[in-house]
């Protein structure tokens, strides 16, 4: 069994080492998988971004932790939920928002955590990563079916998932979804939002060739590829864009989609 | 078995992964779980801060490394120890003083690592963390009894656990021991310490009220709550306390602790 | 079963969570070991450096996928090597150099990854590590015989190690290999290059003492020192020598290697 951890505390802190041996005083036959710490504080939907283009990688029966929790302590709930052959654990706080949110006929099965017979001693009201979320995530590890959780609901907070918006005709506005560790910036169009004849305007510059790999490019020529996540970036060959252009998260940028028909 | 690993040797270098490597040459049947590898460089008392609040939560058994070791090469000893159900090796250089130094009935059984027959290879003077720690960790793991690492001894390094000292009538001197992931202060102080009409003053602000949780917080409101540690924090509701007063490691901070029969 | 992984991923996006989802869904019973990811971007270099002094800790048997490919989606082939009772999976760029240059009896095994029905689906053109190598290496953990992977070839992409140049009688031209976490100023010279009364000029500073361990040179001396690695480090007890001494990596070092039989 699998459990893979997603949270926004570093690993400069013990509270990654603390949720593990948590775990591991439940259940001993289990392997926990570090899918990434580095979550920008509070962010959810980074951290829903992240979870939705991991977690199918993982074998089905997988269950997901996420901890990105602004409001710990506050009256928000913890959830537990399967949907399309993987659990997840984490706050109803969104950051489910793009693995539950799927539609019939692949409905979700979502609880809300009460069961405190689960949890790891008292409850704190600063960790529950470590009170409550790994805990759960131990005793679904060890066999314990989904409804002895807590009773079933059938609503949880969503987030949209980011996309492009229209902008005029054949127009998109664009945002920076991402910066990844190489500078490709991540942005919310997707493949299918691009045409031949297509322009994208970022930073001052237009980017109009859309390449299949990295090293087609030419040196320091900026192009559009579809990345590893589905996702368009901008990139550069053996280079940091993010870098060169100077673009933060959440920039605009304006699209010409091209003309289908060209 | 559990083996953790808590050192100042960071991810960039391959140290760490060539400690697991010597572990798994001689335990196949072993988690190796890191609580961190970002203590300052040669800073004993992080380290010994970040164990005791990290080691119960393994379960019984777990053997706990600590490899932060400026005197590497020198005389200092290593150890192996057995204490309230766990498993500790490391320097004898103060790393432990919080886990060991516990009074009756809980006395703790130390032992000076010197059989060199579980060392792997040559002992380097530079790296014991491959050479001793991590191959005297990976046979205790085996099943090796703690005896047989070397002669039992009584004495070793200890460091005073960091306390807010008394300063004047219902007055403190405490201290930042730590800054967190999140940007929250962690001092030295306990829960007790503080009494209902307390002052915390720190950075030329007054801190006056204790928060259960982090969300019941007003935006941009400095308040003090007791951390998953067990130590007060001066914390800001989804910000950084500590970008935001600037107060490094090791700041003192005056308090008034208030009167207990207010 | 063992795979360690070497990449220059970082930890912040989720490319080696996926890997290791790839690798789990193929084989269950394998403990995968992160040797790091921290390599710089596109340095095929360090990466054979690192995984050279690394890779022989581990037991016999064990996988090593390296990811550092800056040609990723080019013509370069994936390789899957056995040399000295270990296996190797990585492009063929010379990340392997320095593990498989063995001169004969030693003589490496190497094929050229092709068997498509070994792929994690549909091949990208970005990230062969998710595509190719993790699901080679599993299926290698599983059992399947390297043969399997695809031809067996005899050359491939080499590297020269790094080492100190002659310079005019008794001179040697030295280099900066790495920076460790210490701040200790890893050169590409060996013990076996410096005789008694060597000089090693760095930053205007000569250093003449070699130390055999961190602890016996006195504070604030620079020293040099045999570090785990093999080569001479430049040090400082408990201080970072790179940044009092502000060299970077690849700084040019002249050394004088003093008389053998002085």
């Amino acid at each position: 069994m699998i459990i893979t951890l997603t949270t926004d505390f570093g690993l400069s802190d013990p509270f990654v080492g603390i949720m593990k041996g948590v775990i591991f005083s439940i259940v001993s036959d289990v392997q926990i998988v570090d899918i990434t710490h580095d979550i920008r504080s509070y962010d959810i939907l980074e951290a829903a971004f992240v979870l939705k283009t991991t977690y199918s990688y993982f074998p089905a029966g997988t269950i997901h932790v996420v901890v990105v929790d602004p409001g710990v302590g506050s009256a928000r709930h913890p959830l537990a939920a399967f949907s399309q052959d993987h659990y997840f654990v984490a706050p109803d706080n969104g950051v489910l928002s793009f693995v539950l949110d799927t539609g019939p006929p692949n409905l979700p099965t979502i609880h809300r955590i009460s069961n405190e017979s689960l949890f790891q001693g008292a409850i704190s009201r600063t960790f529950h990563g470590r009170d409550i979320f790994a805990p759960t995530a131990a005793h679904l590890a060890r066999g314990a079916p989904i409804d002895t959780v807590g009773e079933r609901i059938l609503d949880f907070v969503k987030k949209p998932l980011p996309r492009a918006r229209p902008r005029g005709e054949n127009g998109l506005l664009a945002r920076v979804l991402r910066i990844d560790k190489f500078g490709n910036i991540v942005t919310d169009l997707r493949r299918d939002d691009l045409h031949d004849d297509f322009v994208i305007r970022v930073a001052g510059l237009d980017v109009t060739r859309l390449c299949e790999s990295f090293s087609e490019a030419d040196p320091s020529e900026f192009f559009a590829i579809e990345g590893s996540t589905g996702y368009i970036e901008i990139a550069l060959n053996q280079g940091s864009a993010a870098e060169r252009l100077n673009v933060p998260l959440g920039t605009e940028i304006e699209v010409e989609t091209g003309s289908p028909n060209h």
